[in-house]
C-alpha cells in the first residue's frame, strides 16, 4: 500500500521510469518513518573520509562493518549509505533487510588537491550487484574540478536510470569559497538547485547558515527580503530552491555535538519543510543504546512535522 | 500544412534526414509565429547559471519548473529550453504541449575557470527520452578551452543527428577578448560562422554592439564599408555571416530591462533580418500578465518583420 | 577510361584497397585537368580561420556555401574542400557534380593556444554521409602538441580506411619556430616526410622559401649541395622527400597577390614537379570572371608543366 | 576439503561469486600453511622497481625468472606474485605448481614523478591467460594521484570479478607526507581502511612505526588510548581497521636485513594477528639454501600464532 | 625444418600461443643468419626522426621507400622495420620478400618535448593489413611521460598478442638522466629488464658505455664485481638483465662511423652473447655495394659467435 503523501512524492518524478520510481517509493516505505514522506539515512563513509581512528575508535564496535548495517536495521532508518568495500562485506548477510545506497565516489583526508574532487570508487555495476536501491555521489559545487564531477555524475546518473536506479547526490560547495561560505545560505541553495538541475532525485546539503557569501546574491535577498535569520527560513529557501519542493532534500548534522544540540537543529530543519535527515557520526559514534534514543528522536521530529 | 516560408528554409538543409527537418518543422510550425519562418524561444537556465534567488526571487512561482512550462505554452513561444533537471521535473505533465530544447551543457557562476567552458550536463540520450525536438549546446569562441568544446559539440551533434535531433548552438565569445569584444559586430559575426561551420541547425548570439575588436578585421569593416551603426546593419551582418542567411539565427536579449528598451532592441533586430528572439529574465522575471503581453508583443513586431 | 598517367600514380598506392584508389581515380578524373595526373583544389576554410567579412567581404557573394561549389565545378577544379557546415550546406544541391574533401579539422583566429592545435570539428562518418572522396587534416609539425595531432591523424586514417576514403594532410609547421622557419625549405620537406610517413595519400603544403630552419639540416644541404635557390629547386627537394615523388604533393598559394605573382609561382612549382595547387583566397576573393580566368590560366600550367 | 578456518574466512567474502571465493581458497590452501588461514607470498617485481643488478646480484641465480617459481614451490609458498614479463617468461614451464598474483602496475627508479603514481602494465585479461588466482594493484594513498590510482583500481576490480579474480592491493602511503609518516601507525591503518573501502580482498601494508602522522588522528589516538607501542599492538590496530579483521591483511618486510631481525619482526606481526607475510628482497637475495630455511621458519611462526 | 638452437628460443616463450611463435620463427628462419638464432634487422626511421634531407641525402637513392626493402632482401637480413608510410608504399610491391615489423611511434625533431615521448603514428590493426610479422614500439625510461608510454604499450601488445604479433621494444633511456647516462651501463641494463618485464619479446637498446649513472647501481656494482669495462662484459650484463637471456636483445650501431669502428663495436657485441645487430644509417647512407658488404660481415660475426 502506498500513502497519498508517497503518492504525490512519486508524482514529481514522472518523468522517469517505473522502476525508478519503485526505487524511491522502496525507500519512502521502509523503516520507522515508511509511509510518511520523511527518511532518516544513516551514512558511514568516515572511514574512508576521515581515516578509521577517528571514525570508530570512539565506539569500537563500529570498526565492524556489520555493525551499521544492524544498526540501520535496529533503528528503523529508511537506508544505510557506505563505499563499495563496506557494504560488499555484509550486504549478503543483511540482504533484504534495509534498502542500501552504494557511494560512488569518496575523498580521503591524507593529502589535499589543488581542486577538491572525489574519486570514483564504485560503479553502477556494483550497485546492481549488491541489490541497492540508489547510488550516492558527491558533488563540490565551487571547485575548480566541479565540471569534471557534473561530468562524471551525469554519466553515472544515465547508467544508473538505466537500471532503474534512483540518484541521491551530496553536494558540498567547496574550493573558491570563504570557510564559512562553504555554508552560506546562497551558496547552500545554489548548489541544491544545480543538484536538482543536474538531474538529482534526492538532495543532501548541510544546514546553511546566516550568512551570504555572493555579492550578488546578498542584493537579491535584501531586495525581495528573503528571510536567514532562523534555521526554518533557511531551510525553507533550500527546499523552494529545490525544484519549489519537488525534490526530496535532505540535510546532514555534521561534527559530532551534544544530543540537545542536534535534537533542537533537526527541530529548526523539520519546521523549515525538511525531507528528513542524514546522521552519520551522531549516530555510530555513540553507544548502541543511545543512537538507538536519538535516532528515534530524530524520527519522532520528522514524523510529527 | 507546411507554408512555402518555412518549405523554403527546410530547403537550406537539404543534405540532412527527414528526421531533422520534421523537427525543424515543428519548432517552426507551433505557437503563435507558427509557420512564419520566425520563432520565439523561452530558455530558463538562470538556475543553474546564476543561482536560485538571482533567477527566481524577482517572481516566486517561477522556482517551480512547471511554471516555465505554462508560461512557454501560454505565450505562444515555439519552444521551452532548459537543463536537464527542470526538463525532467514537468516535462511528463506538458507532454507534447510545446517543443522542448535541452540544454546539454551549462555553467554556474560559484567559481571561474581559468578557460571558460560548460560542463556536460545531460546527453542526447536524455534528449531522445524527454521527446524533444532538438539538442542545445553552448560554445565560447575565444576561450582558451574553444577546441575541446568544438569537439564535444561535433561528437554531440553526430549522436544528435542519428537521432533526428537538430542542434541549437549558443555562441558566447568569452576568454581572450575584451569586456567589450565579448559582443563587438565582428565577434559576434565571426562566432555565428564558427557555428555554423561546426553544424549548428540554429545559432543564437547576442545582440552585436557598434565596436570591432580585431584589428585584422577593422581594416576589413573600414575598407568595404561594411556598415555597423544601427541595430539593424549588425544583425544584417550576422545573418549574412551565417551562411548568407542560410541558418537560422536568433538573438537574445541579455540582461533585464524596461519593457520598451527591449521592444526597442527587438524591433531592431527584426529589421535587420533575425529570424526571432529567445528571451529569459526579461520573460520569466515579470509578473505573468506582463511577461505574456511582452512575449505577444516581440512576436508582433517578427511576425510583421 | 584511366590513363597511363593516373594508372602509374594509383600503382604508389598498391599496398590500399580498391576503394582508396577509386577514390583517389575520381580526383584525378575530374574537371579540366582530368586524367593528366595533376589537379587543382578549390579549398575554402578561411570563414572558420580568419572570420567571415576578412573571408567574404572583398567579394560577398561568396557568403553564401553555394557559391562555392558552383565556382569549383565552373572553373573545373578537381575537387572542393570545406567544413563540416560549409558542404552541409550544398552538399544535396551539388550532388555528384563535383568531388568533395571534408576537412575534419580547423582553427580560429579569436584567439591563441599556447601549442597550435585545430580542433576536430567533422568525423569520418560526416564525409561518407556526404559523399566525400577524401577527408582532409591539417597537422602542425614543430608544434608542442602535434604528437596529439599525429595521434588524431593515425585514429581518422584508420577509420576513413575502412570506408575507402583517401586522406589529404595539410602540413603547416609551426610552433617551435621562427617565422621564416615555418616555410624554410628544409622544414617544408621535413613536413611532407611526416605526413608520407603517417599515412597522407595527398599531402598539401606551402611553397617552401630560400632559407634553412634547422642547423643540423643546414650543413647536410651544404655538404650534399642540395640547390635551393629557385622556386623550381626548392618543389623539387619537397617532392623527393615525399617518398621520391610517389605521394602526390600539392602547393598552395598563401596570402592574396597579384594574378602575375601567383602564375610566377605557379611556374615555379610545376617546373619543380608539384602534382598541382590549391587556391583558396586568391580565387574566391576576385569576382567571379578573375578567378575563373585565374583557375583556367593555373590548370594550363599544370597541364603544360 | 577445506577446513572450518578456511571456511570463516571465505565467510567475510559472501557477498562475492563462488569464482572469487573459489580463488581465495586456492590462495589459502596452497603449500606449508595450507588450511590453516595464513598465507605467505613470494614477491618479486624489484627488477622493475629497483633495477636488474642492485634487485638480482646478491644472488646471481636469481637473473632467471624460472628461479623465483621454483623458490616459490620448494618453500612452499602460497602463491608468487609478480610483473607481466616475468611471468609470461615460466608460468608455461611450472603451470599448475603455485597460485599466481598478477601485479598489474609498477614503478622504476630511473626517475621521479611529481605525484608518484605506478604504471599499469599489465591486463587482467593477462591474468586470466597466465592462469593467476589474483591480480595484484599498488595504490599510494597521499599522492597527488591516488584519485587516478583508486579509479584506475576500481575499473581493474570490476573487471577481475567477471574472471573471478580476487585482487590484492599492495597500500603504500606516499607522497604528502613525511618520510617517517609513510609507516606511521595512523597512516598504515588509514591506508588498509581505504584499500578495504575500494574493495580489495586481500590488502599488504608495511610494518607500522610508533609514530602518528595526522594530528586529527593523534588526539583521538590519545583520548580513546590505543596503544601502539609494540609491534603486536600496531598490528593489531591495522587489521582492526581492516574492517574489523574480516579483510585478509598481511605484511612485508621491507628492506633486506638480517635473520634474526626478519624473525623477531615477524613474531611481532603474528602475535598482532596478521594472516602473514609477503616476503621478497629477505628470501631472492639470499642462498637458496638460506631463503628456503628462511621462509619455513616465518611459515611456522605464523602456523603456531 | 626449425633448428635446435631456434627450438630453444621458442621454448622461453612458452607461454605464448603458437602464432606469436610463429613470428618469431619467421623472423629468425629468413635471410643470412636463417636458423642460427642470429639476427640482423634493417630499420629504417630516420626520415620521420631526422628529416628527409639528414636521412637521405648521402645516398639519394635511398629517398625512394623501394630502395630499404630492396636492400634489405638483398642483404639477406632478417626482417625490415619502418614507420606505416614506407611501408604502405612498398609493401605489396615486395609481399613475402622480407619480414616486415610496423614501427608503431615516431619522434620528429622539429621541436623538442618537455617529456620525450613519440607520437603512436601506426596501428596493430596497419601492421596486420600490411602482412608484418611483429610490431615495434619505443620507450624512453626515465622521461617523466614513461609511464603513459609503458601503458600505451601495454595495450599495444595486449592487442598484437590477439593477432598473433610478437613486440619489439626500443628501449631509449631519456629524461632524467645526464647525456651519458642515457646509455650508462646500469641504464642500459635497467631499460632491458623494464622491457622484458613489460612483455616485450625482442628488445632493442644501444650498446652500454663503460660508465654508472645511478649511485646506488654504483655500490652493487662494485661490492658484487659486475664487470663493464669491455664491451663484451657491459653486452654480457644487459643479456643477464633480459631474464638471463631467455628474451632476445640485440644492440644498435648508434651514429655514422667508419666500417671498422663499426666492425669492431659488433665484435664486442657477439663476443658478448648478443642475438644480434639493428643497423640503419651505417647501412642506407652508404653506397649500396658498400652497405651490403658491412651487413654481409656484420652477419658474418654474429654466426661464428
Amino acid at each position: 500500500m502506498v500513502t497519498d503523501r508517497v503518492k504525490q512524492i512519486l508524482s514529481w518524478y514522472s518523468s522517469d521510469s517505473v522502476g525508478i520510481k519503485t526505487n524511491i517509493a522502496r525507500l519512502l516505505n521502509h523503516g520507522s518513518l515508511s509511509g510518511t514522506g520523511k527518511l532518516v539515512i544513516l551514512p558511514v563513509d568516515q572511514g574512508f573520509e576521515h581515516g578509521p581512528a577517528r571514525s570508530f575508535a570512539p565506539n569500537p564496535p563500529s570498526y565492524d562493518p556489520d555493525y551499521h548495517f544492524q544498526l540501520g536495521i535496529d533503528s528503523g532508518c529508511n537506508a544505510y549509505a557506505a563505499p563499495l568495500g563496506a557494504l560488499d562485506a555484509s550486504a549478503d548477510k543483511f540482504a533484504g533487510q534495509i534498502p542500501l545506497i552504494l557511494k560512488l565516489n569518496n575523498s580521503d583526508t591524507l593529502s589535499k588537491l589543488e581542486n577538491p574532487c572525489s574519486a570514483v570508487t564504485a560503479s553502477v555495476k556494483d550497485a546492481v550487484r549488491l541489490g541497492c536501491v540508489a547510488i550516492g555521489y558527491t558533488i563540490y559545487p565551487g571547485s575548480g574540478a566541479r565540471n569534471l564531477m557534473f561530468e562524471e555524475l551525469r554519466e553515472i546518473i544515465l547508467e544508473a536510470r538505466e537500471h532503474g536506479l534512483p540518484s541521491v547526490v551530496w553536494a558540498y560547495p567547496r574550493g573558491a569559497l570563504s570557510k564559512d561560505g562553504e555554508t552560506a545560505i546562497d551558496v547552500v541553495a545554489y548548489a541544491a538547485q544545480i543538484s536538482c538541475q543536474l538531474g538529482a532525485h534526492i538532495v543532501k546539503v548541510k544546514p546553511p547558515k546566516d550568512f551570504i557569501e555572493q555579492s550578488e546574491a546578498k542584493k537579491v535577498f535584501e531586495k525581495y527580503g528573503i528571510p536567514t535569520k532562523t534555521m526554518a527560513d533557511r531551510i525553507r529557501h533550500v527546499v523552494q530552491s529545490a525544484f519549489n519542493g519537488k525534490r526530496i532534500v535532505i540535510f546532514s548534522g555534521g561534527e559530532t555535538k551534544s544530543t540537545e544540540d542536534v535534537l533542537e537543529e533537526v527541530r529548526g530543519m523539520a519546521a523549515g519543510g525538511s525531507f528528513g535527515s542524514i546522521m552519520g557520526r551522531n549516530a555510530f559514534q555513540r553507544p548502541r543504546a543511545e543512537a538507538l534514543k536519538l535516532l528515534a528522536d530524530v524520527m519522532e521530529i520528522h514524523r510529527k512535522a
